[in-house]
């Protein structure tokens, strides 16, 4: 590929300082939208003042971000670090001494309980057909499953749905595994979306496969990639219910399983687990603040989780959140600027199998009576920009989209009406946030890779990573000078 | 991560038929931007009927696509095909076979007369200093270069532009490697951008050492990652200067060789090169063809480019700009639409190193009198989709914008105003088309790999390729449904 001239972006407002030497857009300036409320506080899309501190921190990270480094460190010399294990403690310290370092105004812990799951050392699973030699299998434990007490062997019935194995008659399913088998679907374009409507089958399968007397549940990985890497994530129990493993199987073991079990409807699964629940252990979440000069009372949050899943590095899920939230502070100070408003960058603990802290973040918020004007979540990936999530009254979204023509430059003016964040979402109930953002990238390699042995640094680009923070930083910017 | 909420696109005019089902936004949608010229036969933005056609591209894209099958094809079974070279002419075999399988209404080869430029086997650099033992780097022939006649060992002088060894004087020049040492611009939001600025030096270096009576030319590799791959690319001589050797550095040994030049001015480098430029090849584009049915000597192109260099497999640049060409007119027809213009998906020849394809196409073109509408290229990776960069008109490029809404739901919707590609240029001069237009897709990765031997099909993601096809035969669809 040969690149000749440089392209000007059509229709954006603030082109004046898109990279230095950037000629007129030849066609008319999309007009302005006119905001739907008065939004006596709201900047024109175009401010010099705001372009130019956009294009310094988009500088300063591009020229001398700290996230890739962090993140290495992160994933690399501490590495997977799920809730309650030495690991999550180690990252709560370096997240602290982090920020200490960076030279935040105060940075503290919120002492929270979380769940305590092992993994244990045996995980197996084997499809055992009519011939004396069984198929082994890529499988994991979900998060929070029971194990399996040795060997559990039964046979296996395919299913689709919830409702389907709600359907079945109790004999089909006596015994037997209950094996949820239905796939992504691959014509969403948001593969998030896809998540979402295959996702009930690994939370809740477990319960209803036990409700019809299985003995386990086995679930199809949650992805549309097609390999042998199985993914984990959170299962539920039901106090009612007779707690049964659930287990991961690879898309690939599954679609052998599928196949298998055309030919032979009576083959037989093995599955040997140990995984365990331990008494709940102490954690924290990591806090760091720079105060706000003109209404220190007003708080904006950033946030990502500390925590992950115990077979992968969290690279994309979450390091790369967590050290985007740290280095939005960081670019703030660095490109001189000083927030009015408040900001606190949150490692969350225990995202992935409980939520415990968020929840104790919105408590104390609750608790100490005070006022957050927004909260941005970073837990999609830290891949390329492209805007932002916003859930919140229209009139307060459309003030938002107000400030797209000066994110257009960075490629993140994609506003969206949508889900924020597991972790800022307890603050909604708690003290009424004006706004809950979630950060919004390009997500189509993430669910190859989440919850599984694949998150790893080496999935990170640089570039990507560090144009994520600056584009934190820079709605942080706008929401700090002007408010909601 | 969790995913709670179906997301919905604010501002989108074309929500309707995104995902199935999703809500209206929560606020008032953009207003539609009036067009500067009465463009009668331009659609409203939400047509329905282009809204569903749409989706259906994309349907069978994510669902049935087979551009990513053909990509590890291209790539796996063929590899590197350099112009001139025997994997050159399987891959233009292959091309034709596969539009031929896949039915079009007619293919052909347009012949053309390429440069054979061979690497030879042996390629080596060596810092030597003060000690006896020298330092093996990485490097590689910049194409087109002269070999080095044995080993070539000489004195380095570090420069940063072409101005700079203009300007020295010939004494510090004379018998010595310039080494071209300055970097990607890194605050650059636009890699390719940064790929322009520092072009020059990989270009046209060997052209100004010689001139100052230098040796050759070492050449910092044409990157922002700091890692070990040299990287190739296409080289220039001036007939009336003498030609000598250029080789590019991984940007590593580059940062090395710099770094030991400030400690020891007169350490020398040792270069080897075998590389030889043969007598030129015969060679071909493959052009397929959907004939229109209402006007069928209107013609939109769709292309990339089928040879690579021969260092890597040639994935994204620009196997995928191949596959998606062909699976754009795939997609048209398995959709089930039938073209009102005549579509060619172009695999041109010779893009890398002379653009001979390119310009054999436009030729004939012209002398075939023909007319063409517009001509879209696919030569910057096959990453996630951003939108299309369009040379026009003013009114043309509104036209164009116009449509933004259609692809918005796909995140396709970013219309500028800049550079289509090389290989459709020369169509300007020749037939001038309404409009050349290059796909634009998420760049940050692309110059990590461009020109190096990690440009493999592993680097590829299946949903972001197949997501570019779609959008390309979606611009095709309203090109065609439309005019411009």
């Amino acid at each position: 590929m040969h690149y000749h001239v440089k392209k000007s972006l059509l229709f954006a407002g603030a082109l004046l300082v898109l990279d230095g030497s950037v000629a007129q857009a030849q066609v008319r300036r999309k007009p302005k939208p006119t905001p739907t409320t008065t939004a006596s506080a709201a900047p024109v899309a175009a401010d010099r003042t705001d372009s130019l501190a956009l294009r310094k921190i988009f500088d300063e990270a591009l020229l001398r971000g700290e996230s890739y480094a962090n993140l290495r460190y992160l994933t690399g010399s501490i590495g997977a670090r799920l809730s309650g294990s030495p690991q999550a403690q180690l990252a709560v310290d370096w997240g602290k001494a982090t920020m200490e370092k960076a030279g935040f105004d105060r940075v503290y812990l919120q002492e929270v309980m979380v769940p305590h799951w092992v993994r244990g050392a045996k995980e197996r699973g084997e499809i055992l057909g009519n011939k004396d030699k069984g198929i082994k299998v890529p499988v994991c434990a979900l998060g929070g499953s029971v194990g399996t007490g040795g060997k559990l062997k039964a046979g296996v019935v395919e299913v689709h749905s919830l409702d389907e194995v709600r359907n079945l008659p109790e004999a089909a399913v006596k015994g037997k595994f209950v094996f949820f088998n239905r796939p992504f679907d691959d014509a969403l374009i948001d593969p998030g979306a896809a998540y979402g409507r295959a996702g009930d089958q690994r939370r809740s399968g477990a319960i209803e496969a036990a409700k019809r007397g299985a003995v386990g549940a086995l679930v199809r990985s949650l992805t549309s990639a097609h390999d042998d890497n199985p993914h984990t994530g959170t299962m539920a129990y039901d106090p009612t219910v007779p707690k049964v493993p659930g287990a991961a199987l690879s898309t690939n073991a599954a679609d052998q399983l599928s196949q298998l079990l055309k030919a032979n409807s009576d083959l037989q699964f093995e599955l040997e687990m140990e995984c365990v629940t331990l008494p709940d252990e102490k954690s924290y979440n990591v806090v760091g603040e720079i105060k706000g000069s003109k209404f220190p009372q007003e708080i904006i949050t950033v946030g990502g989780h500390l925590d992950s899943w115990d077979l992968a590095q969290g690279a994309h899920d979450d390091g790369t959140g967590v050290v985007q939230s740290m280095e939005a502070l960081r670019l703030l100070r660095a490109s001189g600027y000083q927030p009015e408003r408040t900001v606190r960058a949150v490692l969350f603990m225990n995202e992935e199998n409980g939520t415990r802290g968020g929840n104790e973040y919105a408590r104390l918020a609750a608790q100490n009576q005070e006022t957050h004007v927004a909260a941005i979540e970073s837990d999609g990936g830290g891949f390329t920009p492209r805007g932002f999530n916003v859930d919140a009254e229209p009139a307060v979204v459309a003030k938002v989209a107000r400030w797209a023509p000066l994110l257009r430059p960075y490629h993140a003016a994609e506003i969206s009406v949508g889900h924020s964040g597991t972790d800022i979402e307890p603050l909604k109930a708690a003290v009424r946030p004006k706004a809950l953002i979630g950060y919004d990238c390009d997500s189509q390699r993430y669910f190859d890779i989440h919850h599984t042995a694949a998150d790893t640094f080496d999935k990170v680009n640089r570039r990507e990573l560090e144009l994520g923070g600056a584009s934190m930083a820079s709605l942080i910017y706008l929401l700090s000078k002007y408010g909601l």
